[in-house]
């Protein structure tokens, strides 16, 4: 059953794990909730959010539903996979504001630093997240455990061309920024306010060509000479905090 | 061999892993190299920096050495571990300079999360680390290969009684800034320059009361009202980024 559930409805459905990220799964009404599987002492936890029953298990089971390195805490949770927005929702959501910024992530593939952003990014009031179809992994139990329950308040757009999409934001009034290390302007230095699209690559290659070619300035965070690069997911949240400070 | 490696010398050896915290660690004089263990392709790497010949091995014997779940790049390293440095060589290396700062961490026991702030530490020229002895984790793979080779350029203090070694840094000059999320004042308003120690606690407790009535002020950093707090590796970025601006 685990097999064919792994399998053949891996696009719509995941197994969420971990206190915060089952919990605030439970509590979203765009979830189709499966199953919830937990140990004993967490089940009143489960109560207080949900009327569906949990199956009682042991520590072990879930282990070996997730593999001993997951860390769990007694919760996991088979549900539907969140639905992403349109580039065209998106802008329309930004018509109603004056201020507001988005984050589009090229290249940026591991499912941990993805989760790490979008718990970070709700923290900041990020209206979306852009990622591209082709490289980005879809939402996964380790991604949602590292958005610690953050991924059930940020609208994700998987875009198929992020060059058309950057263009597109041009359009509907985004300024467009890139994240880059050799850059002469400190994301601190930016003019606050207005619509922003912050733009980062990948931690070794950075933003592909095409991509950094759209934006409308380059930015770096200061850093010490000792140091190459900070973590992708760090330097995501710095970011994102400079833009969102009044 | 491997039993006798972790269990005997435990407290003075490890097992580094990974390219960054591997290579990093070979070019650290204050290392003693025990052995190095390869894959065939990245032979030519270590070449690079250490004279030592690394013994050529299949990635799955380091797979099994360390775990399927080490994301270790056919890198590992049998080494001792760094050394700390007293409280009193900080103090003496902070009276060379005016505007310096530390980061004293109460209670963050996650291997992962240390050593992503030792990253973001390094990058914005924190001068030492300061942990509690008894609960903070030694020195290890997973913390090295998160610290990404920046844990060769932080000196790291393990202190039995951090009430104490907070009055001895104010008795040295130091500012003592606690971070906490009900805080008026925003990191961000702080006065810049001086010398300045920041306090975090852990992400679900935060400081505890001894080491809290202990700091100067206490200021936390601005986030939206759907998040409860951020991952305690990325708020510690944040703080020395905004105590490290000029």
């Amino acid at each position: 059953m685990n097999k064919k559930f792994v399998g053949e409805t891996a696009k719509q459905s995941l197994i969420v794990y971990g206190r915060h990220a089952v919990l605030a799964a439970l509590v979203n009404p765009k979830r189709r909730i499966e199953k919830i599987l937990c140990t004993k002492e967490n089940a009143t936890e489960i109560a207080k959010v949900s009327k569906i029953p949990p199956r009682i298990v042991d520590r072990k089971e879930i282990d070996k539903l997730l593999g001993n390195d997951a860390v769990h805490q007694g919760f996991a949770l088979f549900c539907s996979r969140l639905e992403d927005i349109t580039l065209d929702e998106l802008i329309t959501l930004a018509e109603t504001k004056k201020d507001c910024h988005v984050l589009i992530l090229d290249q940026v593939t591991d499912p941990q630093n993805i989760g790490a952003i979008i718990r970070s990014a709700v923290a900041f009031d990020t209206l979306a997240l852009i990622v591209q179809d082709k490289n980005s992994p879809l939402e996964s139990g380790a991604m949602d455990k590292a958005a610690a329950g953050m991924i059930e308040h940020l609208p994700i757009i998987r875009a198929t061309n992020l060059s058309r999409t950057i263009e597109l934001l041009k359009n509907a009034g985004f300024w467009i920024v890139g994240m880059d290390g050799y850059a002469k302007t400190t994301v601190a230095e930016l003019k606050k306010g207005g619509k922003i699209a912050i733009v980062m690559g990948s931690e070794g290659k950075g933003m592909r060509r095409l991509v950094e070619e759209g934006c409308d300035i380059a930015v770096r965070l200061p850093i010490s000479e000792k140091t190459e690069s900070l973590n992708v997911a760090t330097a995501a949240a710095i970011a994102l905090y400079e833009v969102n400070k009044k």
